[in-house]
């Protein structure tokens, strides 16, 4: 079963691969109309997952986020269907171009990887959004989303199959998978699978690397820290920290801990600790910590304060109003504490110094190393990518915010006029390679 | 013990990361100039492999590429640090560049990946090639080669950690280990460990992705073909497959079968065959193929025909003076061949129209799809890289010959002035955001 899925997605991508990006925007475009024309069908489905959902008791938020019909949700999720096929053809463009030598052209173009498997969450947009960046990207996709969203999942994606007829591309090129035994099955499919895109919890993500030989691009947890360097204007500090920190807990890039210069504590500590706490914080710090703001006589402090930082708080992935405290000598011990606690996600200095942000940003093995900003801006759409897949955690091919770029390789393509190695130096000839650049 | 080799790479690699390319290219110099000194102690070393290798019994051919002392062997190998050292530095380098806001900047900068398993052959050469490689691009690395030259890479690793004193870059940076044990312990050390390079074959690189979540960039078996179409120069064909199958049997960008269009059995396969069968070349043939070999009566046919090829044929690495051949019915049948058989490593057409390679170039699913050349162009030195790490036949992060370019990855950088997301559209606010492009 698992076999057959994987089979009929390679030989999808075979077809889809040299499919134009003329078609393959007519295919979203119908794409769209098929998910505009069947909204009551979509919304019906989806309104059984959200009767399931509080049936199951799952609780209040995470039913409000399944929930298609709030607001402009559902225009949102169709408009960014048009908005990914508007995008520039991100397939057969040349990013490299050598004349090995007269008539022997060799070019760099980038090309779909093939077959992805995307596990993903309950939000019953991401879908489209992915069935979108798959097809325009010339990748065949197999879908596995959270089980909350099952029937909203299946509605869309037989729309989508719907649409695909009577278009180039092959209705086999989405996939949407049911059950966890299928994921595990297709994990084993190397043969016809080129990429796991798992987005979720640290857990989810080492659990299928340890369980595949396909290539994974992790989309994890994000443990991102703000460091306040003794020279930072202090109310820019604080507006940096309160914003990476509370403008939307639950986002991997928000912060989840605040490193101090200890020569800032008096000067910068009171200020941070009461904006942070004024927006509801509750703050986890070490016993430095602890010891300073006491001196200080913050107000509220003692009620924010929430028992003493360990090692291990520095590595955890609050994703509520919390946030781990630490001093550090400098900007030295900065790096090496996030180098080593951190999840390489998104990581922000805030300094007056052009020359103590650059040892940050060149010291700091993160996606997304950060100057006076908030960390919340690590994100597809702020980059101004369009739309992203999601956050890669992982630190080959793609890293950071994943958009349509993240989603192709690239092959060599070598033009020539009927050369053999055996007439060049280094293979029994004497002719030297040429080796220069073609103008792009 | 794995463990503390892996933490001592990763905090190596933490003191390499900023260390600038003047620096590193010193260290290079060092490392050649403590090689060329320690000539004497390596062909020592060099020697006890060999007498080694001739007690175990090891292949003459085989023993003939430990011997560091033949030809110009060791000055290629110094010349190599050298070569690698005067490359442009693969860190760093701005490859987009986007005005988020005024004074909120984004740039993506190449930067090292970190920490590198590198498992590679016997050739004692190899392992100068890679430690320079790494070194140039701010990786720290494990080195694990054959065991038959282990004598000689313990005196070159010892001389390069020599080296490597009094320069900025620490002597953890290149460790050399042992044993196998060591390899699948260090397979488990994804916190420390970034990248995964076995050169290899492919049952080597399947069994190393089937025991690690770290990220393996596999240089396996090479499984080339060539597709000659109706409408291709005869002798151009013969030329492109003799050199493709005979200019170096062992090489992974050698070819291993031939597909000829059905329509050019008569008018192609007699000219091809003798070229082939006066190369020395011996022919698993198809049915069909022998067929038409019997009536075109091509001198020497029967002596070198062995066999009659089946589908596993055209799925074995022969490494040997030995060609599978299989009739197509033309350009769409062979994609689909190559696709469903071949290693994706390097697939070459020969044909007068541009039309039908084009189809072939965009059908064609390997790191190297080929028009009227060898399939022995794909090498990082013909392609114009200065050296290679090898050839990698994954299909993410980087495909076909890996230089330098492959063992970086980036980050992103963002240079603001305070800026927060909740003052902007998405996140609360009202601000736009700007999406200028910045001139690189």
């Amino acid at each position: 079963m698992a076999e057959e899925i994987a089979q009929i997605a390679s030989s999808s991508s075979a077809v889809l691969r040299p499919v134009s990006n003329a078609s393959r925007v007519t295919a979203l475009q119908n794409i769209h109309e098929y998910l505009r024309a069947g909204k009551g069908k979509i919304l019906e489905a989806n309104k059984a997952d959200m009767e399931a959902a509080e049936k199951a008791n799952v609780a209040a938020p995470l039913i409000k986020r399944l929930d298609l019909s709030k607001g402009d949700k559902f225009d949102t999720m169709l408009q960014g269907v048009l908005d990914v096929a508007s995008l520039p053809d991100p397939l057969g463009n040349v990013t490299f171009a050598n004349r090995l030598d007269d008539g022997l052209d060799l070019y760099r173009v980038t090309c779909p990887i093939g077959v992805l498997l995307v596990i993903f969450e309950s939000r019953p947009e991401v879908i489209a959004n992915i069935t979108a960046l798959a097809i325009k990207s010339g990748n065949a996709v197999i879908l596995k989303g959270g089980k909350e969203s099952f029937h909203s999942f299946a509605a869309i994606s037989g729309l989508v199959r719907e649409a695909l007829e009577g278009t180039e591309i092959p209705p086999g090129a989405v996939q949407l998978i049911e059950s966890r035994q299928e994921v595990s099955e297709l994990l084993k499919q190397d043969k016809y699978i080129d990429l796991v895109v798992p987005r979720g919890s640290n857990e989810l993500v080492r659990s299928i690397k340890s369980n595949t030989k396909i290539p994974v691009l992790g989309h994890a947890d994000g443990l991102c820290s703000v460091y306040v360097h003794c020279d930072a204007d202090v109310d820019m500090a604080a507006r940096i920290v309160v914003d990476s920190k509370t403008n939307y807990v639950a986002a991997c890039n928000a912060a989840e801990s605040l490193l101090l210069q200890r020569s800032a504590l008096q000067s910068h500590l009171p200020t941070l600790a009461k904006a942070l706490i004024d927006a509801g914080v509750s703050l986890k710090v070490t016993p430095e910590i602890s010891e300073s703001l006491k001196q200080a006589d913050v107000e509220g402090t003692a009620s924010a304060t929430i028992g003493s930082a360990e090692d291990k708080d520095f590595e955890t992935e609050f994703l509520s109003l919390t946030i781990a405290v630490a001093a550090v000598e400098g900007v030295e011990e900065a790096i090496k504490h996030i180098n080593s606690h951190s999840s390489k996600h998104t990581d922000s200095i805030v300094t007056a110094s052009k020359e103590i942000a650059d040892k940050f940003l060149n010291g700091v093995d993160s996606s997304g190393v950060f100057w006076n900003a908030s960390t919340r801006f690590s994100d597809g759409f702020r980059y101004g990518f369009g739309t992203e897949v999601g956050i890669s955690t992982s630190k080959i091919h793609a890293r950071g915010p994943v958009g349509l770029e993240g989603l192709t390789c690239y092959q060599y393509q070598l033009r020539g006029t009927g050369q053999v190695v055996a007439d060049y130096v280094g293979a029994g000839g004497k002719k030297e390679f040429k080796h220069e650049n073609i103008d792009i």
